[in-house]
């Protein structure tokens, strides 16, 4: 029997984490984006409901992320069925925890189980990337990555994707703070240098060794060095981010290994390990920001949550 | 019984290793350069002899490596006897296979026994460290701490020296050819890019995560992956090495992983799996420099020896 609608989940992920810009990247466990599909008998996409942006999202087909996915699934496939999106936001927009990648992870997963999964997950990732161009100018995989496969990702190449995946040790905690502010990906690029002095390029790569043979040696404490000395993307993106220094300093008075800005920001996550620790850095965090005036959500989390996955299929 | 004469024994080490430059290295089993140091009653330093230079170090006791490292350790435990030091090469000069730190480290190793051992191992690395800087100018520790240390080394910070130790299967093999002309590193940093394009900064980061991923997980084919795609030193300094791109292809043809520059060349390396592979390797290599009318020297080795060691102590 042939699933005529299934649900898909797609966790927040956390991209670049420290040195390892456009490199690294690593799943959470929520929040998150839902997609439900289910075949119509009209060919084509048809995006029924976007619930949970406050309407801020394109309801054109062709632009949002996940019917965008969807209709390129459905050629790919050459289906002779129509398939009827909803895409549910569990995520904040423009808060750096990969918004648009839950969102083309989740429709890729959804469709793929409605057309009896003929994509493999390489080419699933293929189609999110697609997504993540649609909604952003760029086919990066540094989030969509994780998404869907969950763990810490290494994004060895872009084009065509090479992705190792590492596992972090299980009691490790993101403290992910996300304030009530946005920060365009666009904007933050734009402050990025376009070239870097070879001496900055040497101690990127050094904190990016490192911080692999942390994750893989599960030395927290090495990690949290090599986050915190990142000297070329978070040093422009800092001073777009009201607070980065109080938040990032609150976080390690009270005992995180390291803190960076998540994806392009403005969310700041801290490290640390097991959920006592967690609760309270989280707390310390969001305090620094009400005290500037700024009110934030609170995320705790594995580092390295399981990626995508199927809520519920339904055969008819 | 005080110890009053002593024998340490220093390896080449290859350093950079792809993408990691300035931030990888590790230790070959041969060849290596040898030290010699004995108590004499005269205070301060005596360089006695430099064997395997063809004469081409200086003697002077401040300037050459072995005896400069000594002198400075003296100092350091206000001794009140003198030493004397003896020192063999065994590794050639300008090959980009670390000869000065392998002086420096074995010197280092060789006094520390006759002082009775007053320096921990972090100590004897600042010590070697000092002999590279009075070679080089620079202090690097990317040839002094796996020669000292052995193994595969990430060098995380150069100043105070932060480095992790990595092991590599014990089935790999350096396959490190060096020819018979010399480049200074001088030379070889002179050609170096002053600013990295930002996008080629992340394809770097990228091989030296996968390359430390690729060491952990015993994973050979990725970390000659990592290493053949460098685009920023190797791609620079490849111009200042006639033969790379044909020595190169060789080893590749003959089934190598990856190969790069050793250091800051002139000797080039290539890594692959068990010795008999390894021979054919370098066979092929040597063969492609002698059909440029280049002799060279063929040295095969595990990837990531061990260290420097004491041959031998006597007590009187």
């Amino acid at each position: 029997m042939p699933v005529h609608r299934a649900t898909a989940f797609a966790p927040a992920t956390v991209a670049n984490v420290g040195p390892g810009f456009d490199v690294f990247g690593f799943a959470l466990d929520k929040p998150g984006d839902t997609v439900e599909a289910w075949r119509i008998e009209k060919k084509g996409v048809r995006l029924v409901e976007v619930t949970g942006d406050d309407g801020k999202l394109t309801r054109e087909t062709d632009k949002n992320v996940a019917s965008a996915v969807a209709g390129r699934m459905l050629r790919g496939a050459a289906a002779k069925f129509g398939v009827a999106v909803s895409l549910h936001k569990g995520l904040p927009l423009g808060s750096g925890l990969g918004s648009s990648s839950a969102s083309a992870v989740a429709a890729a997963l959804a469709v793929n189980a409605i057309l009896d999964r003929p994509y493999a997950q390489d080419e699933l990732l293929e189609f999110a990337r697609y997504g993540e161009k649609v909604a952003c100018g760029a086919a990066h995989v540094d989030n969509v990555a994780p998404a869907l496969y969950g763990g810490f990702v290494v994004i060895v190449r872009q084009d065509p994707p090479e992705v190792v995946r590492l596992q972090c040790p299980k009691g490790w905690r993101a403290v992910v703070v996300h304030p009530h502010f946005e920060l365009s990906t666009r904007r933050a690029r734009a402050v990025l240098p376009r070239t870097v002095p070879l001496s900055r390029v040497t101690a990127n790569v050094a904190g990016a060794a490192a911080a692999v043979a942390a994750v893989m040696g599960g030395d927290l404490a090495s990690l949290g060095r090599a986050l915190t000395r990142e000297a070329i993307v978070t040093r422009a993106r800092a001073g777009l981010i009201p607070g980065f220094k109080e938040v990032g300093e609150a976080a390690m008075a009270a005992g995180a290994a390291g803190f960076s800005i998540s994806g392009a920001g403005p969310s700041i996550f801290a490290l640390t390990d097991g959920d006592r620790r967690a609760t309270l850095v989280g707390a310390k965090m969001v305090a620094a920001w009400r005290r500037l005036g700024i009110a934030a959500d609170l995320y705790v989390s594995r580092v390295g949550a399981p990626g995508a996955r199927l809520l519920g299929d339904k055969r008819s």
